[in-house]
């Protein structure tokens, strides 16, 4: 992302679809993301975005929903920035090139898509339980980890 | 945006480059989108978007960059989120999409493609001394009153 | 386009819908295309994209269509190729940066937008009966020579 | 792709570098997506793409590129029909959703990317050689038996 000082992007990306347990790793994902004071970026719909979400929100913190559709009425009820992409998929790429650094959770086909997408553009990328696609994901089991593992990557590539 | 029950979102359209009677123009639009509450979205360049996202952080407003190239750090400096689409002039599409209604202030052929999907997508637009290719745009010519008129419009949508 | 050595690409934009006056004019301006061994490349959908695609096929021409939905099958009949965006109307700029050359057809919103991206990205424009919104669009009144005039723009461009 | 009547297109994606054998690999595949009077649709850059094209050419076959960059003079010299994006890997999308099968050969994350989108969009999707991330894929080794599987697969999909 450049020699950017804004506040630091970190991308939550998994499936719109998950268990209760994916679902509580990615709110305590999201809440530690905004504990730290950065901003969270996902794909704005259900499962593990919506999750990640409402651990943000519930930490005070800032989200940010980038959609596939064309209704801001399809985001979660916890983002507060809504990005009306009309684009379907491709706004896959979108939430990739717009974090500083990504977590994935789990996730299925379009998770696999924003990794490929993720490694291609040389983002650092942390995994919880996710497609081990590439040895340049590291992988961790702890949110906490994950999350301070992701915001270390994100410094050193910010400078 | 269908049902939506998040912070108004309005979006400021208009040229990278521009007078310093459009900047101030654009500044005082910005300052008051924020004193309003409502969060500036834009194309996170300068000119126009500079102006406006300077006038909205004054007065303590959240800003939103859309940004057509692959850095974030092209944002200008009083951008908050930045998104980063790799998609160069299709990110247009996304700002007007991701705006309840749009004020545009002046504005070159960029900014008549956004007035153009404006137009197509049926969202309300008030212009600030700009293209006049459609009687669906309302003319006005102070800062205060485009903001309060344009946040009219947007209720009236979103209701 | 660059130093292209390709078959020219002549882009034919216009309205979904149209009268019968402006769709004879539309397949006119297809035939005349063929007939010049340019390629047709325009929205694939009906109205004047329709009208112009059928020209061309009738005169054994080639043609092309970038569809802004999901499903190949939106296509109008007269389309050779099929390019399946799912970016809804940024699939316009798409339309715009694969043509040499742009003929304007009357036209609505989505036409405007397409206009304006074309004068953005320097690509020659040729008008019949359509938006004047700078004197950059060459406004001519009969098919023949709007293909004509577009096509020596074309190479003027292509050197 | 819905209804379609159109001849049929077969997508190729891989890399765009490879080795003498991977591009030999192909060419033959090119080759005979165009001896059966299939369109060739492929990203129209270099690599595994040109090799394809190459192949299509070389048998009469009809060849599409739809680039990622903003000029037409980067397609390869074997591209009948250039699509020029100017949206970066977001492209990638559109190459999957324009092809009515896939055939993926090897290929790096830019690859994984398509694999994805197609599993995600349930494309049928042949694979030589490529990452094996679904039981979805049919790996084949032959290029004549690859083709003639997808398209097998895309006349069931498409009748």
């Amino acid at each position: 992302m450049g020699n950017r000082k804004h506040t630091m992007q970190i991308g939550v990306i998994g499936a719109g679809e998950c268990s209760p347990k994916i679902k509580k790793l990615a709110e305590e994902v999201g809440r530690e993301i905004a504990k730290r004071g950065a901003t969270l970026v996902c794909g704005g719909l259900g499962g593990v975005m919506e999750a990640a979400a409402k651990g943000a929100k519930e930490a005070g913190g800032l989200t940010i929903g980038i959609l596939p559709g064309f209704k801001a009425g399809e985001a979660n009820p916890y983002i507060d920035v809504v990005v009306v992409t009309g684009m379907s998929y491709a706004r896959n790429v979108i939430v990739v090139r717009s974090s500083d650094v990504l977590i994935a959770i789990e996730g299925k086909y379009g998770t696999l898509s924003e990794i490929a997408f993720a490694l291609q553009l040389h983002k650092p990328i942390v995994g919880l339980n996710t497609w081990k696609v590439s040895e340049e994901i590291l992988s961790l089991s702890s949110p906490v980890e994950a999350v301070e593992k992701a915001i270390g990557l994100a410094k050193g590539k910010m400078g």
